[in-house]
């Protein structure tokens, strides 16, 4: 009972990796948005594997179909469902998961919960759930962008793989410079570095991890719910509940921990006429509800669980054996994460735009107010 | 509409920090649990202003009273109000605050957002909003208490403030170690550094943030929701909807993304007849779900917003001033925060406990299952 | 688990009849709305009782007090907390309620479910219950206002006691004729027959039940989310989850079930240039949505179970025994029910105006559109 | 954003009547519930047009495909997504409809609502969507079924068509008498007069509606979650959420309004060693939690708004004009919504069963409790 996502503009995804398909149902897009499957399939695109060289060869087109909600290429207000169907499933490469639990993975706690399990290729557990995730933020996208007459944009990058970071503007980083290598970091000398490490890591049968930064502009003041639905509260829901994160921090993170409280706030000062922040530690967003600044975060990846190695594992029936990868896997998984990164982001911004659209413009004025 | 969390353990809380009262309806609990005002008292007191030279020193009893859902001394399945009142509410320190923003706090956002705010020391953003988590939380605790025949153990510290770190045995940390000194740090020596420091902050009218790491010990494998309600999602979401928090990490957090797969993955092994992993970089949750092992995780706190300095700001009207606080306040809010993340960590795993109990446990087997 | 409602309008109910209080949170009313005391203690002083000889003499001046979401007499935007103290309980008057089961009560099914009961004087099952939800109402029905510019009027009335029913000129009633009884029915003539029908009922140691009808007006087309959350379908249930309701039709209800469709379809016409019906068998709902004609549905009431001749029931340990009511009650719901229907009415369409708003007048339109 | 229903067995349906598909994910299934494509054919089979000469001949396989949840024949704890494809789509029948709209129908309030319309064959508020909750019931039962060891039992059928009306003994009636003719009436004599009378009007080009009655047997005492989600409240919404349905009542429903309490009452007394009522105008729920007696209620649909006669309308351009059903209809909804009424109350029972799993059997109990 966790499928769900999204108070108004509300997302369930379903699917295993090697069930019959993958999808996703929006429920709470407002009606005459244009909406095509190509609009859907361009961030699918970015996502499926099988894209370069560093990231798993499965070979899945993930075509998507459109099944309802649509109609003459515009939306209906009525919920859109989305679904890809599974191709290149190989359940033999999983044999031996069927007894033996991988390390570091969900097969155990998925059958501490519920029984049972798919056992090929990780089932619901497999990062191939995101596809409906994805799907529905290239909605949410489109959405925000309308709602915002085109001022909205939104930036995920790689920023760290393993030892090796990467140096970005924040204020001016593009989908263009992020696009441009496969690491999909928009530092190029990082990136290169990034794409060596993983192919060597690859070689070596292991893996590594690292940090997505995301930063998301052109959100007006006033968007996040106190006191549970903040804003960076629902952001880091949606990160924390992306396979292999183990990690979020908006703003000034776990670095304001080390500053003191007239280096860390953000002065107020008019500029062009509004009310701006002087600096932005905050990250966008104060007491849980956007100023109008930049807002930017960033998501801890650990290295993939599943490696070319011998792992010290156990069975189902408690008995100690090894046990090493053989399926297709990626070695590293945040270049492929990037999309699902800005997707799970823009469900939550375009979630509280609908939320505060609810509440706000109302002319309960007072006659002086 | 953000002031409820939980599904089916379910609290909503109310109050502004100098409005009459605050308080927290939860909704949810099982009959039959005992609980007194005495058992929410104990944590209230952790968590009121004025228990030590290091916190502010607004002089709030805070009594709680029982209002409802409890029948001689058994909770009754209906919803349990507790309430309590505001007593030292001194509007009048506030009256410059309600032209000028300050800087880092809610008030322009909450002026963004709703066109209108309390602007008498915070208003809803105030921290004194916490005060309904605390007394919710002391009835999940006693309820997690009896759901585990009393394994359920909670223990929240201080591990860092501004650079000063402490060293702290997560496996035997108790919680009367962390009562002992009033910063609520184990590690006596860095809590003596730690006191210092506060204290000399607040002598130059500045502030200080930190650390606090959670251990939760005692939760069976099997708790949280795929693939949105992870139980480390809705930790993340709890803890990034506390004030000043600004990042959350679970198990290994930000280091994992300096680790390769083969170090970091936990292996697997039977110890005292259990599946139970080696190490536990996990943090006690795969996939999203408790594997058994000790929960762990860590909250990044800002610098208190409040300091007692000239800031630049503006007004409501656009113009540019200057504010310094004059109100009561914390220059460093963690020791009072640690009831308040085991507040919000209890929360999480006694809906989470209560989810599982819905679907767990039938007798669905097959022959030979 | 069930003392919310709403979704973006959201109540949360507490109390018992006899516990310390009763209450409501409001969580999701916009702000700047003017709010005062006497706005929520005006539909309180219907509801309470000991208003008039028909009803129960229990005296309860049900005074409430605003305990936060309001300053300077406008609401925040914040949760707002209301509370009404137990002052004339006489838990005493329950003594035999304790062992024995009051037939057709909740009290064995409180019992079956929770393990446990307030047995004094129907705890969370009692009509006082209602008061945080009348108290709710009269917020909603301010915003309700507000929204339509003023022409929202909500009309509730009771239509038949018994076999008495009554003749009212739906489309012109107002609450002043309503008003104007102490049995609330605005057909005078049919009013007198009632009142003396419940005061030999009551002299009889029995009760009586009936229908109230309510109408409201001002309401814009577009209303409702199909499809579980039809207008019809929340109106339906707020009406079932009052205490002592049997029934609930809309419309045409279960009169529509002997017309044919050529008589029962409502057709469209253009009158002061709007799309109009020409009749109204739909109440005011088609397809789940309002469609801007006048909504009214009817409820049924059962006779009140509390009467005071000897009953056969059980105990709690299985022995036969005898019971008659001593407490304070009415000998007919419907009279104090008027009020109430009219407050879940209006939350209902509260929260369904704001669920409109935050979808509606989009700018997506296509060039010709 | 009203396409979800449920707390803890969510479903959410989606799909317009002539888009690609229509389908369901339910969400919160527990895991190892044997399930096939069969189990949930059969109840399809049972909804689908085209069974008997008096429904609509639209000739729709209603083939469902089980997409995921299910891994070897039994439930994972994961989405379990059902698609059924649009085959016998004809939107050319429906090309009068793109401008006028039909009396009665959704066409004009969905306009309203959201500025656009599938206006293909009722798009979403056409009663195709309901094979979703049809696809979804079925799993319900199911999880009954095992929940109560086979006691669960649950039987909808047909008691009035317009003036004519069965006699049917609900303490004993099966599936299999209703199953026996085409209406779906277990009471044979009435059923041929019903029949009859579904031709005769639908050869004069009109339509009826009457009242689908329901027993649920085999539910113990304990579901149903007072104040709001009282049991008869979520049966209520569940079948006001139907299309065509004007009214719901249980048990003893508006006849209780001309009864007197002591009539009305059911008496308590000890049978076969356990607590039950002698009478049951409850219909099996006292207080809004279920007593263990029957639980029975009443649904009152209006005539099919689709009628083959001119009737007179107005265009979205304002124009009076006159418009005659030409698209394939049911004169009489009601011999093809008895599975679909069976399948909402069989969700709203299988939630409610979840929830009180989560609460109940704790072993708080005092030494002498």
């Amino acid at each position: 009972m966790g499928s769900s996502f999204g108070q108004l503009f509300r997302i369930t995804t379903w699917g295993e990796s090697h069930g019959g398909a993958v999808g996703v149902v929006i429920d709470g897009c407002p009606a005459r948005l244009e909406l095509s499957e190509e609009d859907v399939q361009r961030d699918l695109d970015r996502r499926r594997p099988g894209q370069s060289e560093i990231v798993t060869p499965r070979t899945e087109a993930d075509r998507c179909r459109l099944l309802s909600g649509v109609f003459e290429g515009r939306t209906l207000g009525t919920p859109i469902s989305i679904l890809v169907e599974n191709k290149d499933a190989r359940p033999d490469a999983y044999s031996e998961m069927k007894a033996a639990f991988r390390p570091s993975h969900a097969d155990f706690t998925y059958q501490a919960k519920y029984g049972v399990r798919n056992w090929q290729g990780g089932g619901r557990a497999s990062a191939r759930e995101t596809v409906g995730r994805v799907a529905a933020g290239a909605v949410a996208k489109k959405l925000l962008s309308k709602l915002s007459q085109g001022r909205f944009e939104i930036v995920a990058y790689v920023t760290q793989i393993h030892e090796v970071t990467a140096r970005v503007d924040r204020a001016s980083v593009r989908v263009e410079a992020v696009e441009r290598n496969a690491v999909r970091c928009p530092d190029e000398a990082a990136a290169e570095l990034m794409m060596a490490l993983i192919q060597s890591v690859r070689a070596e049968g292991d893996s590594v991890g690292g940090v997505i930064e995301c930063v998301v502009r052109g959100i007006d003041a006033g968007l996040g719910e106190p006191v549970f639905d903040k804003l960076e509260a629902d952001l880091a829901k949606a990160m924390l509940s992306l396979p292999a994160s183990k990690g979020f921090e908006i703003g000034s993170g776990f670095a304001a921990t080390r500053m003191r409280g007239s280096e860390h706030n953000d002065p107020f000062e008019i500029r062009e006429e509004k009310i701006r922040t002087t600096t932005n530690n905050s990250g966008g967003v104060q007491g849980g509800i956007t100023n109008g600044e930049d807002i930017f975060f960033r998501v801890a990846f650990k290295p993939t669980s599943t490696i070319a190695r011998d792992q010290k594992t156990v069975t189902i029936s408690h008995e100690e054996t090894t046990l090493a990868a053989r399926g297709r896997h990626d070695p590293c998984v945040l270049p492929r994460a990037v999309p699902i990164v800005e997707a799970m982001a823009a469900l939550v911004l375009c979630d509280h735009a609908l939320r505060q659209r609810a509440i706000s413009n109302f002319e309960f004025r007072n006659p002086d107010g």
